[in-house]
This record gives C-alpha cells, structure tokens and sequence, in this order.
C-alpha cells in the first residue's frame, strides 16, 4: 500500500464486506484519480488454473466502488450516511488470467462526473456509469462498464 | 440436498473453486432441467446489509455453469477434458436482497440449445446462452444473461 486513503479504503472493505477476505484482493495505489487493486491467482483459482469469473467480477466491481469512493472522499462528500450501490453492469473476459493481475478504474469523462455532482448534490442520490479493467501480463483480460448508485440516507 | 447430481456437483464446485466454500452457496435441486442454488446471506452480507452485488454474480455464474454442466453429463457429453467458462455477461440488480436466497438457471430455448448440441458434437467447441436470476422473498433480485463457451482439450 503506497499511502493513507488506500489503507483507510483497505480497512473499510475488510470491515464491510465480509467476502473481501476470502478473495484476498489489496488495494495497490491511488494516484491521480485512478485506483488499483491487487488481485492475487490461489484464493481465486479455478479449475482451468485460471482466475475464476466470478471472482474477476468481484475485482471489476469493487474497483468502480472504490474509485467512486475516494473521489466522493476526496471531495468532502462522503458522508457518514452515504451509500454505493451497484445497480448493473455488463462483463467482457477478453483473456483468462493466470497469475496475479491488478483491477483498475480511472476517472470517468468530465462531463458525465460534472453532472452526477451536480444532481448527488441537490438531490442527495445520483446515478454515474465508470468502466474498470483488469490487467494481467500486460493484456486486457476482464473490461466491465457498471452502472453505479449513490444515495445519502436522511438522518 | 434432493438427489444424487446435486451432490456430485457440489462436491465439484468445493474441489473446483476454492472462493465456493467462502461464498457458502448449496446446490439444492436439480428438476426438469432447472438447476437451483442457496445463497445464505451472512457470508456474502454488505454493508447495507443486503448480498453484495459480487457475490450474487457468483451466484447469477454459477447457476448457469452449474445448468449447462449437469445438462451435458446426462446426456453423456461431458467428457474428462471438458471446460466451460464464462465469456461475458450483463448482470441487473432490480431489488436487494436482504436474506437467504436462489439463484435459478432454466433451459434456454429448445432451437438455441439443439444448434449448442450439434456445433458442440462436431467441433467440441460451441457457445450458448444462458439466463440466470436470483430471487429473495418472491421478488426478482438479479437478472443474468451470460455467454457461456465449452471446449474439450484434445487428449
């Protein structure tokens, strides 16, 4: 881990997220607005000795989370309250993945951000689609484009 | 569990996918062709104290892995070196789950399933596609369309 917001994010989705332990993934870095996860091969192999599909979903997923997160964070507006939902998403496995690989989402374009800013912050729910990959010996092996729900409950 | 398939399968999944016995997922029926799936809630709780979207993916995958494996070994083609994977998918979360769950995957068409068979029983390569969804207290939790591809390894 290479500074504080990945070890407070590390902290958060071991606390939160009971099946982050068993995947064994570790948040790598988080540096102009793009974050890394690190996704190791044993606890998500599978019968091909290759990364099980389910588990690369979970890394895909969790990495749009993630970013969604800090950024939110970053920003000021992570509230107490606040919430991150997945609402869908849709999965290409362009590569098997056969040993550690890392999942990354970067920011989405400025525009789509500027609006679901503008609405989180009026209506206190916004709605904003990132893309995430992951990488592993420098292919693309898993794109995923997910369609991502913030909402602040009333106290 | 009902009957001797869901066993064999379960024990297959345990030796297969090490993340399956994290998740803690059951085959529970196999009948007229429709594969089911328990899904328990604690291991696989968020902090909104519903499923986390990852694994309800898992779930959404394996019912449909689980469907297309069983359908192919009763009709006796599922032979020593036979791999399916999962090539893609478009997953949808219309409603939370907030407890014990099932992950159902029923027979496609009878046209799309027959054109499956026979490229499969020439090439020993074919692809399909599967729907799987996931219910919780009598509504649809998740939606899952996947690509799902099967190919024997030349001995």
């Amino acid at each position: 881990m290479t500074n504080k917001p990945c070890e407070t994010l590390q902290a958060l989705l071991y606390e939160q997220i009971p099946l982050y332990r068993a995947l064994q993934f570790s948040v790598s870095r988080w540096e102009n607005h793009q974050i890394s996860l690190h996704i190791p091969l044993e606890p998500n192999i599978n019968h091909m000795h290759s990364a099980f599909g389910g588990s690369l979903y979970c890394g895909a997923v969790l990495a749009g989370w993630s970013w969604l997160y800090l950024r939110l964070k970053e920003m000021g507006l992570a509230e107490e309250n606040m919430h991150i939902m997945i609402h869908g998403g849709t999965i290409e496995y362009p590569h098997p993945v056969l040993g550690e690989a890392v999942a990354v989402c970067s920011a989405p374009e400025e525009q789509s951000w500027s609006k679901f800013i503008t609405i989180f912050k009026r209506r206190k729910k916004a709605r904003l689609t990132l893309t995430s990959s992951i990488h592993y010996d420098g292919k693309l092996a898993v794109y995923f484009t997910g369609q991502f729900v913030v909402h602040v409950n009333p106290a």
